[in-house]
């Protein structure tokens, strides 16, 4: 890359960095938990969503802002299960960016708990970008394989939250579940990790329970 | 995306062309059919360049350029087959570019007859960047779902050749292969479309031939 264009990236992550901060304070001043999910394309961030909807119905407000280079499918999905959602197409690029964020939050009702931004599906440009969220999950599903910590590190060194999903495909593919603990936590020491299927419904409460556990945590210091 | 940042990806984009164009000039005049493997990690691309290794063991002459953000993994794979394999490793960008398929060329061996690049495991960024193939292939493995052509429409409209991975987990997974052939071909009609699986290795050899007859077209030229 020239020096030019070295400059001009710096320039969009310092001015997305600025927004995404303006956000994250916004909405923790408002007591809503902002959670980016990252992960490869089909790895399950919709499927999760549709689970956690369904156990938070009667207990909790969440909304969902769904991000996808093409097509509402996602955000019908999750409005299929009674949620509000807003899709957001970039049309192209790679990746959400917090501008993007900023123009849906107006809409967001005052009420909401947890507010879930699933990205673009992709393990590589999402990782660079903050969108104001209190927490990031990276997720990786069972068939992908359990090489992938270390060939895309910034996913999981950038993330505070691993998900394996599609546990219940196990028993029909080559993954070393331990193998990729081991490794995601020698990148990320402070990762917690969760094993869950959206088929079985596994992991699916234990992570809601954390979940709720970090919204409590932002409101402690206005309490 | 600003007008100053518009340019440069422009000039950035141009650049690559440029470069693809003279490496595809010279792999064809070379007889050496080169073919860009593109898809989300975990799909199965160096599966199935192993599976292809075997296969060509005793009939042809075959090479891989691995591309990935991390790791020589892949190529170490490649190599354990028997096959000559370089591994370029990007630090963090998302896709290949043509120059950096330029400085690996002087090494191919002058008897190759197929060049596999394995791109770095990205559903959208790599499908801008030509390489100088002849040839372009995207994959899409079934435990991703079959939604993903018109979420991810550059990958397919781009491409020469669709392979649908992991056949061997249909019974397991909700992906309806009709589907998904029917929605990549409103998209690119010119595809050809190919069912495989690396571990029972069904639709490997209709590929190879497929592979071998396109490289005979480009040898018809210069007979």
């Amino acid at each position: 890359m020239a020096i030019k264009d070295v400059i001009v990236l710096a320039d969009l992550l310092g001015t997305n960095k600025k927004i995404a901060a303006d956000i994250r304070a916004e909405l923790e001043r408002r007591g809503i938990l902002a959670t980016n999910l990252l992960s490869s394309p089909g790895a399950g961030k919709t499927s999760l969503l549709e689970q956690i909807a369904v156990r938070l119905r009667d207990t909790a407000r969440m909304a969902v802002i769904e991000g996808d280079i093409e097509t509402e499918r996602d955000a019908e999905r999750i409005r299929a299960k009674g949620v509000p959602a807003w899709q957001i197409t970039t049309g192209g690029a790679c990746h959400l960016e917090a501008k993007m964020i900023a123009k849906v939050l107006p809409q967001v009702p005052p009420d909401v708990e947890f507010l879930f931004i699933e990205n673009v599906g992709n393990l590589v440009c999402p990782a660079s970008y903050e969108l104001g969220e209190s927490l990031r999950i990276v997720l990786l599903s069972t068939p992908e394989g359990d090489d992938k910590p270390k060939k895309y590190p910034k996913a999981f060194t950038t993330s505070d939250v691993l998900v394996l999903t599609k546990a219940d495909l196990l028993p029909h593919v080559p993954f070393d579940v331990e193998k990729v603990k081991a490794e995601a936590l020698e990148l990320n020491p402070r990762l917690r990790i969760f094993v869950v299927s959206a088929v079985t419904g596994q992991g699916v409460d234990e992570l809601i329970a954390f979940l709720a556990g970090r919204r409590r945590e932002l409101q402690a210091p206005h309490a």
